[in-house]
């Protein structure tokens, strides 16, 4: 049920499968966040148009709202946000590490107030796996203890160590509650370590060293470092991830980062970008980003994307959509998210096939060709 | 091309057709308001879902911005807002006249500052009818003088005087602009008068006197008058209105408006309280509006309409629906925006279900029943 095979290779790069409870997913893939249990400003039935396989949702953000007992009386994650296809959530590690206001670690967890109503939460390795058992997404994340990009090498160190030391009790407390129904929820780990490549080969080490993992993710990376870093540390890693995992970067990210991850072997992508900043005007063209504000567009009669098949490039004119923005209507968020979706779902469509053809290298030399260096639009 | 064929009644309650140059409309419809050229938060598609088969939209709103030189460039109204079912355009009257702000009333027309750029703007009725012309809806309004509901007789005498000699230049101009294509676009007059029933019957007759028409509307009511006022003046009107003419009341309504005013002969309505009250969080059901923030749906299962064929209603719950309006997600906003649309577009459906059944009174009386006097829910 939580099976992944390489179907094809070009270079570091790969087109694989994962077979999950809810569905198969064709990797490399981009996961829409769907952070409260929704993508922002798009529905179910956009993200099954736009080719949508795998939804995130947050673990921290529904904790505190609605709150899992709600979600479980309302028939799970799936049933709730009538999402049928593979769910995956983030354990909130990132978002409680994240928080202005009180927080407190301690090796036991992490005591911090509810954005939303300022009460006192803990979450603990157990926790945040009991809450994801209950969300009863395809697959849970294990709570990680994240650390700013910037770290110093000691706190690095420090929080890649608890991060492991959570990872166990995660575990443990996830095969409990998976000992009669196995088949319904995976658990996948994250590997910490700042920018510090000695950590976390270690910390990769000694996640492969406690247990057989059906997926592994890499966390605190895209967090403020420059974009080389990022793409060291994935050379770096690329030959020590066990080949037939699936590899997730998570909150990467922009078209460019993933074009590059992909030809560095990782599998999975999330992030906000496509939906927040299609709610700012910015939408991704193969030609580079477009600010749908601009005077330029107001009476071009082209779509955003004249490659692109979604509702908003096969329906509406660009200057349609500056009005829409111009004038704050709703419509305008919506159309912009759906494009900007649709678009990473084709560029990794796109490198799906590249890599099928074994010419991930040219397709990626011709991609960044035009959209890091477009020419008059 | 603008054709009216009353197909059933029942006592003064009519079922009929309008065929217009995008398309044929069965009467009772419910227009939704598609203000700035976009029903707020609901797309073309939406919009085709839930049955719609007019929209409205405003030349005020459109002229000022973007300008119906950029909707011109882009094709016209409804390429620019890919709606290919039939569009009337509202002349801007109403739109003028409750600008707050500088306005400046003259016979030759109004001269009002733009509320996006506060520009200096005239508007005449041979300007209003070019405006709409451009836009290209198949209805187009004749350009009216509108007062405050409570205007007493010499103010609403004034203005009913003055649209009626405005109608006869918006008729000159549209006479002109359609001589070379009179199929594509006709113009409706607008009926004034304020709560004055002997001012509403004369102003009748001038206009019913002034020209044929292929429709007439009914403005100035539903501005803050008493119910009872309103049904008062349409049971007047109804016996003096030519009964092969669609009838249109302007700006109604929430659902007990509708079926009070078919019940007087009423053929077509539009209003924003559908989209606006959605985004507000109201929603109508069988059983009286729901305000779905309301603590009791926290983990409601149920649809908020079980009645409901809505992609809201057949989709997600009660305890859904409330956390994205708690966790002000946008998906609530349209979802809501769709059900009361789709709510409204369905009672005109039951209407004309039950005037061809010839028992629209009995219905009335059972529908009233429900919708006023709920039981627990």
């Amino acid at each position: 049920m939580f099976e992944f095979t390489v179907d094809a290779t070009s270079g570091a790069a790969r087109v694989g499968t994962l077979t999950l409870p809810h569905g198969a997913v064709a990797t490399p893939v981009f996961m829409p966040v769907g952070t409260q249990g929704t993508v922002r400003a798009l529905s179910p039935n956009d993200l099954r148009a736009v080719g949508a396989s795998l939804v995130l949702a947050n673990t921290y953000h529904l904790h505190v709202r609605p709150g899992e007992p709600v979600i479980e009386k309302l028939g799970g994650l799936h049933r709730f946000m009538a999402w049928d296809r593979p769910l995956l959530t983030d354990s909130g590690g990132f978002q409680v590490f994240s928080l202005e206001g009180f927080r407190q670690m301690s090796e036991d967890g992490v005591e911090f107030q509810s954005h939303v109503d300022g009460s006192r939460r803990t979450l603990t390795p157990e926790r945040a796996t009991e809450i994801q058992w209950i969300l009863g997404a395809d697959i849970a994340m294990a709570f990680d203890h994240v650390v700013r990009g910037g770290a110093d090498e000691a706190t690095a160190r420090d929080a890649m160590e608890r991060t492991v030391r959570w990872l166990g009790r995660c575990r443990k407390r996830h095969a409990e509650l998976t000992a009669s129904a196995s088949c319904r929820q995976t658990l996948w780990p994250i590997l910490q370590g700042g920018a510090h490549v000695e950590l976390r080969l270690e910390g990769l080490r000694r996640i492969l060293d406690l247990a057989p993992w059906t997926g592994l993710a890499i966390g605190g990376l895209s967090v403020g470092e420059a974009k080389p870093v990022m793409y060291g540390m994935l050379d770096a890693l690329e030959p020590r991830l066990p080949p037939a995992s699936p590899r997730y970067l998570m909150g990467v990210g922009f078209p460019e980062d993933l074009v590059a991850a992909v030809e560095r072997g990782v599998d999975l992508f999330d992030c906000v970008a496509p939906t927040r900043n299609g709610r700012n005007g910015s939408a991704f063209t193969p030609d580079g980003p477009l600010n749908i504000r601009n005077a330029e567009h107001r009476a071009d009669p082209r779509p955003l994307d004249d490659t692109c098949d979604c509702e908003t490039c096969t329906t509406f004119s660009r200057g349609y959509l500056r009005h829409l923005f111009v004038a704050e209507e709703l419509l305008g968020l919506r159309l912009l998210s759906l494009h900007n979706v649709r678009y990473l779902i084709r560029l990794a469509e796109d490198m799906r096939a590249a890599i099928r053809r074994n010419a991930f290298g040219p397709w990626a030399e011709d991609w960044r060709r035009r959209y890091l260096h477009p020419g008059p639009a």
